[in-house]
């Protein structure tokens, strides 16, 4: 019987308030458990860090239940069958999982999907091709629905998920402008990418140079950060405009305590009614029916070069935290993943 | 030739701030001009007062045009035809116009719709066959799409839209809650419309009952009123709520310098987000293509009693303003028409 090994994983050690730090993650090791009938033992070669995960780490009430004190932190991965009592599976296979931030997992088989290595790196599982992708294009396809010639914005534009929604809404014929932090991640969102503008959300005169790059309004706006950027983009929406909401980055670290002092409310609210605005907030399981579509379409757009991604990896486990903590302050380019083994 | 007749009418003498005075209207007499070819002259017999026509009385940006300084007040009105010089109309005829706050009014026929007197009483045309009966059958069917068994809630449930949202609800098989003020319109919300339940906003202890009331949570809020009824039904939300908002007559009198201390729009985004909830505002023209199914439908529910009204009837356009601003305060009981002429 070969020898178990030792995994290494972070648990949440704390709730943060506000924003999370250091002292919120702890990490661990324990040997790994014999398999039983049935299952796999998987060794962790990508974790995904997304901003989803910071809602994890409180108790209040969502679609997920929050991860437990002491419980290893939630997250998608690519992993590598290391052992098998389970027929459908062979040592080496590469699998998509849903694992957490861990070196290794034993699973039952039920919730892994088996990647093909020579038909897309396979750490695009989770990001283009995997649940930030999907986000971008059952956000757009159900929610979003831009039209031809109709503008969309999207924020976060250089991140996983907004560098598809404004990809993709291109091909649908939509104008697209970006939103992102620093100069560098603008140039790549026109450069690169080929969004119609981009507007660095630093810049003192923000609200001012997104209005100028929506000389015909907005007809989509894609939440996925909140706060500021929210309050530029709002006075710009078209009658009849869409605003899918799949993230609110810029509150996950709010303190609740901390009160603005004026009521936003009711100025939306009144937009809502006078402008027939549609505000959705969805998460992409909902439309997971429309999976298949989707990985036969993007799939299409990768290979035709209509559809880029650029990941930001980082090595080690270890620096997961540091990482994530970093994500949610806008630091990493492109799609943030962890190379856990290699 | 005959007499021109004198046409009485009244018009915003000025914008309000907040809420609407009785100096803010005016009302004039002027003799009634020759019909030229293709034309008709109306006597106004009925003018609809509806929430809306407080937004009017704004010169903010919105889906409609403000009532100029000076401009007659506008509305919908039940006409008979006094003169025509337009082969469609003969003398006598009853027609659906929008010919605002006004005794006469002349007409080239294109925006009136002739009504039958013998089918139902012509005052159905301005309220539950009529714009408000539409507006809560559109609402229902295209954005709150209630399922039976899930709870519907509506305020204002006693007047012209809440009142058809409720029953109309009821018909496609939810259980509805309806929330007025005072006990007279919460027992006629129960005994004569058969909601499952009322909840008057009035009693100290109205977010509490509204809890009690809605024990399965909210699934469609009917969104006519805003402000604090908004407040005590947004914890409520189930996932995947639907809000349709029609209306929001707690805010059309506020004053905007007025800030409230804490915002609220954090709050409800992170609620849109993690409820994937549906905020939808509309105006029932956006379905115009659905009105003769309407027409249809309710026509039935009508002649099934399942769909039943009130009418609250103020005798004379002199009365019109004082009757305005007390449907602004919720004074009405039931749709509000003012008899111009009989």
């Amino acid at each position: 019987m070969p020898t178990q090994p030792t995994a290494t994983r972070v648990v949440l050690a704390s709730r943060p308030s506000g924003k999370p730090v250091a002292e919120n993650f702890r990490l661990e090791a324990e040997t790994v458990r014999d398999l039983a009938e049935g299952e796999v033992l998987l060794q962790i070669l990508y974790l995904s860090l997304d901003p989803y995960m910071r809602g994890r780490m409180d108790d209040a009430k969502s679609y997920a239940k929050p991860v437990e004190i002491g419980g290893v932190m939630e997250g998608g991965t690519v992993a590598r069958v290391l052992r098998t009592r389970n027929a459908a599976f062979d040592p080496g296979d590469i699998v998509l999982s849903h694992s957490g931030w861990q070196s290794h997992a034993i699973s039952n088989g039920s919730d892994l999907r088996k990647l093909d290595p020579g038909q897309a790196p396979v750490t695009t599982a989770l990001g283009v091709l995997g649940m930030p992708g999907f986000t971008a294009y059952a956000g757009l396809r159900n929610i979003g629905k831009p039209k031809a010639g109709e503008t969309v914005v999207v924020a976060a534009a250089s991140g996983a998920v907004g560098s598809a929604v404004g990809q993709i809404a291109r091909i649908f014929g939509a104008r697209v402008v970006g939103i992102a932090g620093g100069r560098e991640k603008c140039d790549y969102l026109r450069d690169v990418l080929g969004f119609d503008a981009a507007v660095d959300h630093h810049s003192s005169d923000f609200a001012t140079a997104l209005a100028a790059a929506c000389p015909q309004g907005i007809d989509v706006y894609f939440e996925n950060v909140g706060g500021p950027v929210w309050s530029a983009v709002f006075p710009l929406l078209n009658d009849f405009a869409r605003v899918p909401v799949c993230g609110l980055i810029a509150h996950y670290n709010e303190d609740s305590s901390v009160a603005n002092s004026h009521d936003q409310l009711p100025a939306v609210m009144r937009a809502i009614l006078r402008k027939s605005l549609t505000i959705r907030g969805f998460i992409q399981r909902e439309f997971a029916d429309q999976r298949s579509d989707f990985y036969r379409e993007a799939g299409a757009w990768i290979a035709e070069g209509r559809l880029k991604h650029k990941e930001d990896i980082v090595v080690g486990l270890e620096n997961a935290p540091e990482a994530f903590i970093g994500l949610l302050e806008g630091k990493n380019f492109g799609k943030l993943i962890v190379r856990v083994a290699s």
